[in-house]
Order: structure tokens, then C-alpha cells, then sequence
């Protein structure tokens, strides 16, 4: 996905209009470390290009090892941070406007207008990690009692999410 | 609940049963950093003592900042992490057993055994960071948009279980 | 020159096109570090958004605690750095390409487009340090036989350097 | 020693006691590092257990590159850190009690009870080091005079001392 | 240029007089890192002797990595560093008199005396890292306009600047 | 003790013979942090000068947090340092010679030559730590079982070493 990853430049490529309807969010994350561009390593830092479809989403997620900012290129995205101590922090952010992600809290991206958006982000770890909340969540196979009593649900619930997050066995 | 927080030592006190009972979900977690430890600071360490009522859960969380062992005194504890790449690594504890939960990472601890049971765990920070997973989800009034697309579900089961969760607004 | 420096957001508003042309080099560099962004405090971070008129330049210069990306957002610029065993790494970057200069090397940045040209930067620090390498060199008053020798330059030229850069006394 | 180094748990089986009794000091220590416990790699942790025969001692020792707590588990056990400006802190603990040896300070553990006693340690590093300062000064071969003036004793002392030193050359 | 580069020792040769006169600053800077000298791999230390000729310079450089002390063996060395914004700290040292480069700014040496001088110094990193001023300028063939606009001077005299350094192409 | 603390220069003064003589090893170490000389103030440096008296020590002791190397200005040093194994690595050196303490070992610094001796050491570190061996184990009022078993010695002899240490209560 990467155009050009010589050692001093990069350019991210642009995303066909279809494939990023078609995503499972309806965004595409196309992250440039140090494997695809190598001048990087040692460098503390990885970028990457946001691509969304309207309504499209980057869901709940962190990364343990970085704090991030984000450059809105194009269109109209609703971002947001959860403090420690479950405060949400979020504001819509038009082109040339940043927000900073601090590290290691879950933060989300969602276009809300009504044409495609563009953003570039910037982490500052070449090995920032992600933990993508739903993902961790549904992907393993937990204990029912673990979700049960984590979210205060009851055994029927439980088994009514499992079955529709996607790609959950 | 820090009987002797002196220089050198600590005393963590044990809890009355009927409190650990009545806790939201069955377990009671005491943490002993800087504030009631003086001594710790500048040591890179905090201390806690976990007691369950039977079936009682620490629920699913994360330290940003520290890896953190857990070592059974007493019962059959239930624990563990989720990877990256969401796949749980868990096993049945008893006394005198060790688990590691890696920097970072989602992990619980269930009582799984038919009496109480008590552990006591070592992190890797005076300052560890602690996100309750449940929580940071529902405890924010987040757009609805975001917990439907980040879980897969639809408008109607994100109210029920915002509802559901306790202390939600 | 924030626009609005809120906790998790911020604007860095655009320059009028008269004060680019204007500037001593034909650029402006408008930083912000944690003073003007609070949020940024321990977050690793500070953003910048540069101005080129046409043929403005980001003189010689090196940042000692941060690596630094450059995103061009409109126009055509030429950038590079210099590694320490003294070879020239240098690309012309249109919208969309990014360069990194590696942690502590001298790099400059040069709109050789005929058009004025902007570009987003983010560096690894809140502090990450300024050495303008002219500046440097001509503003302290430097004893006449450190810069002949260090130059291979003789007395005269050193005081014509001296007589020609802005602001020495 | 270990009985089941897998990835995320871990025991450290019981001694034998007549093992323990036959010690050099009356103590075994047996340490789990990433060696035997693979999972520990970049976690920054080492785990301990310490079993003590009546009257038995860890030496003094230091740790270089880490702080310690360790935690009762039965018994009765004198345990103390000596500060940089020479002053003992020390105290009794009983089973539940725990003590922190900070960073890099000499320390010591001795059951004084009218039983056997077990410890769990954890340390804030993988490569903790030791130094077990008895060995550090009469296992090399050290030129008389080093040992005469650090210590303010005669030779015929420090030929005495030498010679009751367990395993000196 | 060791002689002898053991595990514990080391010994930094001294110069023969013709040989400091003939090079091209009248200094030699013999420099002991990790390669020549093993046991300081991990340690963060590199040793240099500098050995000058009468009016002899160790030319404007800076360290990234690491700050430095220099303690005058024999001679008068004229040393000096340039801060963050632009001033001048600078000393005449004798035989005995200690001066310290902070980290990562520009600073020189210069025998001031009438005889030869050496001075030993020490920096604080196994690998802190080498940019002499005029060689990232003139070594690299620079775009003519970025060193014009970087230092404000007209065509004509950086050519005449470019051709007067030695070893540029 | 510092004649001239100023900002970037340093001079530690010479010692009267006589001092030297009767200081309690038979050495001064003269110890320059950022206290006396507080451009010392986070660069990760402490410089020191060591004066010998004939015979002349400086005692067992060890840094936890920082490196060391010591060059000989004058006469005839007899140094070393104990590997974590208790190896002894030691050697005599002679004026331009230099040695390395790799970081937290015990180490010392006999003045073995039939004149006095100068050493000037850099540290790398402003706040190395000092354990000094004998006065850790005799200033403190140790259990006697303590000293006993950690050296392999009985209680008379513990008595007499104690007695025999200089400052002991």
C-alpha cells in the first residue's frame, strides 16, 4: 500500500472510493512503520493516512506505547479521547485543525459529514501497539462470566453479542 | 485500610467478608502506591492485595504502564491476559502459583473455587494507570454511532446495555 | 498566533501572505510545544505548521532531542538532510509525501515551487531543542581564529561573513 | 527447581527441608528470571522464593539495577536495608507483611522465629545483579593492604578472616 | 593509535610533534569508544586525548548524544561552547582547570598558548555522535540558494567559501 | 573546597600534604557535583580529583547509578574493580593511563609508588550513590547473627571488627 517507502521519503497512496465504503468501518488505516519504510527505526515515530467514507469509523482503540496527533486534510471528523478516570474529551475537527491522543487512552475517529475525509496522523513510538477495545473483547474466547460481570450483563446478552461482532467463532 | 504505612513495611489489612460480598462485582482490590507508601516513591513498584467472595471478579482492565505478577495465597483464582493480536492466555491458579500479566495488556482474575480467595499482586510503576474496560466504554456518554460500528451491533442493543451498565448516566 | 489552544484541539491559523514574503527568509515556522497546547505536557510532542513564500527557506539547522516528519500540504518542496559522516539526503516533495529527518541531524527546507507551499511538521519532543546553524556560527561574538580554522577561510572573509549576516553586532 | 515454567504461569516448587537446613546460611533462594521463566523477557521482572530454616539468612547483598519487595508468607522474619549515609532500617514481619528494600541498597533477611519460614520476593528487573558482599571482599584475591585500611584492622585480622571465609582460595 | 586497549585499562599514546603540526587544524583528537576499547560497551562513557600544536583547533562541532568534560594536562586552551540562543561561554584554561560542554551544543578548543597543549576528555555516551560545523556545510554539495539564504550572502561568496574548503568536490 | 564553581569552568583545588596524610585511608576525594558546580545540572556527569598520600587509600565502595573512569595526573595507582562472579579485575597504573569502573561494581584505588599520587575520575551520573563497603556493615548496629553469618565468623570475631572500625558506636 505504500507507494514509494525509499529511505527519506514516503507517500502514502490514496485509497480506491470503493474499497473504503467497503471496509469493515467504513475507514481505511494504512499505517507506515519502520518495516515499510525503514528509515524509521530508531527514529520513534510511525505515520500514518486515514481514509474515511461518510459515516466511516476508526473504532475503539489504543496503543500502549505512543501518544498521537491528527492533521485533518479533508471533510468534517468527530475525535475523541476517554480519560483515566472515564471522562470523554471530543471535538469536530475541520481541515488543518489537530488533536493530540495522549498516550496509551482509547480514542476513536468518526467522519461525520457528509463527503469522504482524509487525515494524517503521527505516533510517537515506531512500536506504538494497538489494542482494538471490541476486538479484545469478543475476539478471544472469554469466559461467559468475565464479560458477564465486567459489563453487568446477563448470560443472554452476552451470547447475543458474541454472535453479532463479526468474525467472533 | 492501610494498617501500618510506615517506611519499610506494610501491613495490607484483611477485609471483612460481608464487604467483599457486597462489592459491585465480588472481589475488593486494595492498592498500596506512593500516597499510602511513602517509601515507594521513586522505587518503580505498587502493591495490592485482591480478596473474593465466591465467583467474585476483578474485571476486565489495563495498566498502560506496568507488567504485573499475581501470586495465589489462598483459593482457586481463574486469570488472564489477552495479546495483540486477541488471543487469551489464562490459567487455574492456587496457592503459591504465579501469573504474569505482560505491560499493557487486558487481563482478569475470577474466583473459580467453592470457598474465598486472596492474591497479591506486584506492578512495575509507583504510577501504574488503570483502565476499566466496561467503564471507559460506558461511563462516558459516547456518540451512539461509535459503540455501534466499534461492536458490530445496532442502536436498540446500545441503549439496553448503556442501561444496563451500572452508574451510567 | 493559536488560534484556539483548548485542551485536545488546536488550530494553527493561517499567515498572511504579505508577512511570509516578508520574513528574513521567506518563511514562517509557527511551533507549538506545551506552552501554547498545554495538553501537549508529557506527551512527547510538539507540531508545527511552516509558510513558504515562493523561494522562502527553513535555513540549516538541527533539533538535538527530537526526529521530526514533514507533511506537504500545498506546493512543491525540496528537503533534506545531512548525515554525520557528511552525505546529502534530499527529495522534492509535493502534497501528499512526507520525509522524516532523523533525530538530531541538520536539515533545511526549500519552496522551489512557483507557487507559495505549506507543510505540517511533528517532532518526538515537547523540548526538542533549536540550533540555527548560521546563528550559531555569526551571532556570538566567536574569536576571528575559531572560524578561519574551522572554515579553512582567511581573516578578511571571516569579517566580510561576519559584516553580511543579519543582525551581528 | 521450577516446576512448570510456561508462559504465563509459573510454581516454584517447596524444598525439601533438610535441603534448606544443610545451606550454607540456612536459606535457599531460587530466583526466576527470563531463563526459567520466558515470559518475563522485557517485562522487567524477576520472581523469588525464599525458604528459611530456623535461624536462617539471606546474606548481605545488593541488587544494583533494581528495587525489591518481598512478602510473608510464614514465619517470622528480620529483614532491613542500610541507607547510603550508613543508617539501618529494620523490621519484624509476620505472614502478610511486606517490606520494600529500595534500589540498589544492601539488605538482608533472617528467620527468627522457632520455625521454618518462606518469602516471595519480586524485583523490577529482569537482570536484577547481585552482589553478595561477604563474597565480593574474601572471594578474589585481594591485596592485604585494600582489606587492612577499608575495614581498619591488622593483618594477622585479615589473614583470620580469609581463612573462615567459606570457598576462599 | 591505543596501546593498549585491554578489558580494564586503556592507554591513549601520545603524539609525535610533527604529526600534530601537519594536521589540518593543528589538533589530533584520538578518540577511545567501545571499538577500541571493549569494557565500555553498555558503560556509557567514550575517552579522547587532544593533542594540540601551537595555535592549534578542535573545530566548531557538536555531540548529539552526549555532554563532555575536558581537563587540561598541559598547556592554555582558549574552549567555549555556544548556547541555545546564540551566546558565548568561553574560558582560558590552564593545567588542572575543567570546563563542560552541555549536551548536544556547538563548542570548539583552541590553543592559545606558546607551546603545545593536551587535554583529556570525557563524554557521556558510548556513542555520542559527530557533526563538525563546516563539513556538514561545504562536504555536501548543498543547493547553492540554501546556504545563500541560511546565511545571507550573495553566489559569488559561497562559491568562493566552497572552493577555500578543504576536500570539497 | 572548589576554588572557582562558575558556570561552564571548574577548578579543584590542590590539597596540603599534610591533610592528605592524615586523612583516615591516607586520600581526599574531592567530589564536584551539581551542589558545586551547578552547570552540572542534568548533563548525567560528577568530575572528582583524588589526592594519595604514600600508602594511601580509597576505600571498597561501589556506585549503583553510574560508571566511572579515573586517569593518573601523578604517580603510581594500583586499581581495580570485583565482577557481579567476584573476579578481581585490577591493574597499576601510571600517569596518562586510564581505567574503567564499569557501572555498580565495588571497586578501589591504592596508591602503591613511593611519592604521592593524583587521579582526577568523571562519573557518569549527578547523583552516582556511594555505598562505602566497612562503613555499611560496622556503622549501622547490625545483628550480630547477621555480620556472623554473612561472613563465616563467629561472635567474638564480630565483636573485635566491630571494635577495631573507626566511628562504630
Amino acid at each position: 500500500m505504500i507507494a514509494n517507502p525509499c529511505e527519506t521519503g514516503l507517500v502514502i497512496s490514496a485509497k480506491d472510493a470503493e474499497n473504503i465504503t467497503q471496509a469493515p468501518t467504513g475507514a481505511i488505516v494504512d499505517i507506515a512503520g519502520p518495516k515499510v519504510w525503514p528509515g524509521l527505526n530508531t527514529q520513534g515515530l510511525t505515520q500514518a493516512r486515514l481514509d474515511f467514507a461518510i459515516g466511516g469509523l476508526v473504532p475503539l482503540h489504543t496503543h500502549p506505547r505512543a501518544s498521537e496527533t491528527s492533521l485533518v486534510i479533508k471533510g468534517t471528523i468527530y475525535m475523541g479521547f476517554i480519560s483515566e478516570d472515564n471522562i470523554l474529551y471530543a471535538s469536530t475537527l475541520q481541515q488543518g485543525d489537530i488533536i493530540l491522543f495522549p498516550r496509551a487512552l482509547m480514542h476513536f475517529q468518526l467522519n461525520v459529514g457528509n463527503e469522504t475525509a482524509i487525515a494524517y496522523n503521527t505516533l510517537t513510538s515506531q512500536s506504538p501497539g494497538l489494542l482494538l477495545v471490541a476486538s479484545q473483547i469478543f475476539r478471544p474466547n472469554l469466559t461467559a462470566a468475565v464479560i458477564e460481570k465486567s459489563f453487568g450483563i446477563d448470560a443472554a446478552t452476552v451470547k447475543l453479542l458474541k454472535e453479532s461482532f463479526p468474525g467472533h467463532p
